[in-house]
């Protein structure tokens, strides 16, 4: 057998030059005569490999000194309550904008430690727009305002045909949840107060998180909480108040600079827009065939639903992908369907099998 | 270069076997095409490494039906933060017994939800004996009692020479890190509520925790709390509340394999006792010149720290060592001078190795 292309929205496709470098030194890294899974977090190997990682993230991402970034074991969803217990005080408001299923995880976290107030919602259109931020009701003493600047689920993304990706929020910081668009184009962080993700999308394998956090928030006190809970916290001890996941740390370090020799964010940019322009097109000019349904405007870069007209033909349609070597295509059962994810790892001709695939099968079932 | 015996007290030394394992088939694992790391946690080839693994778990603990096993994201600090969240009511008081740095870890975690109550200390006596259980003062209304079964760093755990190893407390269920110890001797879930620990020293690799839980405890209604911090959510969704630390997982897997492979946890026993005496009789029969300062009612099988006679030689100590392929050996900063972690994967050659570098050294420095 041999590799096919990956479609799976997280855990996804990593590149393959980082995958056979992790395998060749899975045994011995360097000359520490262990594997890097093996050795303590504090010894002189990963404290390297740590603080690569960390400055090749603040490199490609220009993250400016101001802000904090963290390695933490847990995902998303776990910043989406911490976020809350560390920045709002209690019986204090955040305002979110409510624009698919990750959204809805956000709001869910966050209400045992917050009035939530849903400043807008794309709900009652299915999730297919992104309501105009004139139309945001935002409230006066939120802690934060939170978005989700790519739904991995519903497929829609703030992009430069809505308005300004990073909309002006007033007073209150703009939190975004980042997870499966991160690193895909230029990111003016200063813009944000506090950008989080888990990594395994663009940055590389689950079981690692992501927080780029503006430092004068950490002096908030938040709520009453664990230190095991504290933003500001593991920051002072450099992301190892306990052990991290230094492997997967690790692992998202060998993405930072394969992402780097790559040619950074502006190049992972470029070849989003084309990869994502070739699919959508496709579907667009199947007569029917295929359709995606989200506003054309805020249609994602990262991630694609799409329907066959017949969905009877769906089994059809995945097993004959497989077969062509095309993977991790069936949608989430939220939607039904298909989903095809096209994150940084996932080169433009694996698309381009995926296209020729579908009018293959198109003119085949058409 | 050639692996070293590697002593660290975790993340620790993994099985060879379970590395090279790991290694062949990290880019494609079985027929998927694509590596364990980047499938989806939801479909067929991840939910049949997730749930081998725990019937694998299940069988080398017998871990009774009544009792629910979770695979989470993050460390044994984070379930110290949890259990009170989980378990106790707002203002209600839970029992520690504090035999160590973990011990003292775990009780700042909960203060910030539970009145502590510190029912025995170590303290006093630089933790290096465990207070007799007679004289430990328990609460008459206490959510748990909680115990450090082995401390990591001050090398006391809780043996047959001290008493029984899960002492009666009465009503409250009681609470163990196991951390440092599962699966290094047979254990007797059903004498604990709920048994809880890092997976990185005796079941594999940093960045998944196990919490093995009484299931009927986890109808208490515990403290207000997000959906992510509830062990009921976790254990309803199979721990896929959220994705989970698949890589993570899947090489505790392994590791559970070849633990099961190699002879179980009562192997694992006689191993450790073989292994621990060794360097204990080493150390007692130096004449001083090495010293373990642990009352030997409750040395650890685990983690044995030591001390030179004269702390000007521990740099040589250490250079000479790791010259020797013995690495890992630096004690703990809490402590300072040596430590030797060991643990399942550590085989008894690598203490032979240890204590013969430990007399040569002695005599050519004595």
């Amino acid at each position: 057998m041999s590799r096919a292309h990956n479609f799976s929205a997280g855990p996804a496709a990593l590149p393959e030059p980082v995958l056979r470098r992790a395998q060749q030194e899975l045994l011995e890294w360097g000359d520490a005569r262990a594997s890097i899974v093996e050795l303590s977090h504090r010894g002189p190997e990963f404290m390297q490999v740590a603080s690569e990682a960390e400055s090749d993230l603040r490199n490609l991402l220009s993250v400016p000194d101001d802000y904090g970034v963290l390695f933490l074991a847990g995902g998303a969803t776990t910043h989406q309550a911490l976020m809350a217990l560390n920045f709002a005080a209690p019986g204090q408001c955040a305002d979110y904008v409510l624009t698919g299923h990750w959204g809805k995880t956000a709001i869910r976290q966050a209400g045992a430690y917050v009035r939530v107030n849903i400043s807008a919602s794309g709900e009652d259109d299915g999730f297919r727009s992104i309501p105009p931020r004139e139309s945001w009701r935002l409230s006066r003493d939120a802690a934060y305002v939170h978005i989700t600047a790519n739904e991995t689920i519903h497929g829609v993304e703030f992009r430069p045909a809505w308005g300004e990706p990073a909309p002006d929020v007033g007073e209150a910081p703009l939190f975004a949840d980042f997870s499966s668009s991160i690193a895909s184009e230029p990111l003016d962080i200063s813009r944000y107060g506090l950008v989080y993700g888990g990594a395994q999308k663009n940055l590389g394998p689950v079981g690692v998180s992501i927080v780029i956090v503006r430092r004068d928030l950490l002096e908030r006190a938040g709520q009453p909480r664990a230190d095991i809970f504290s933003y500001a916290s593991h920051l002072k001890s450099d992301s190892m108040l306990n052990t991290p996941p230094t492997w997967n740390w690790y692992l998202a370090g060998l993405v930072f600079k394969w992402m780097i020799e790559e040619g950074g964010v502006r190049e992972f940019a470029r070849r989003s827009e084309q990869k994502a322009a070739l699919l959508y097109s496709t579907i667009d000019g199947s007569a029917g065939f295929y359709r995606n349904d989200v506003d054309p405007a805020v249609r994602s870069r990262m991630n694609v639903p799409f329907f066959l007209a017949d969905a009877g033909l769906d089994a059809a349609f995945l097993a004959e992908a497989r077969e062509g070597g095309l993977i991790g295509l069936k949608g989430h059962r939220v939607l039904g369907g298909m989903r095809a994810s096209l994150y940084n790892a996932l080169p433009l001709e694996g698309v381009r099998a995926l296209t020729d695939f579908m009018q293959d099968f198109g003119r085949r079932h058409g």
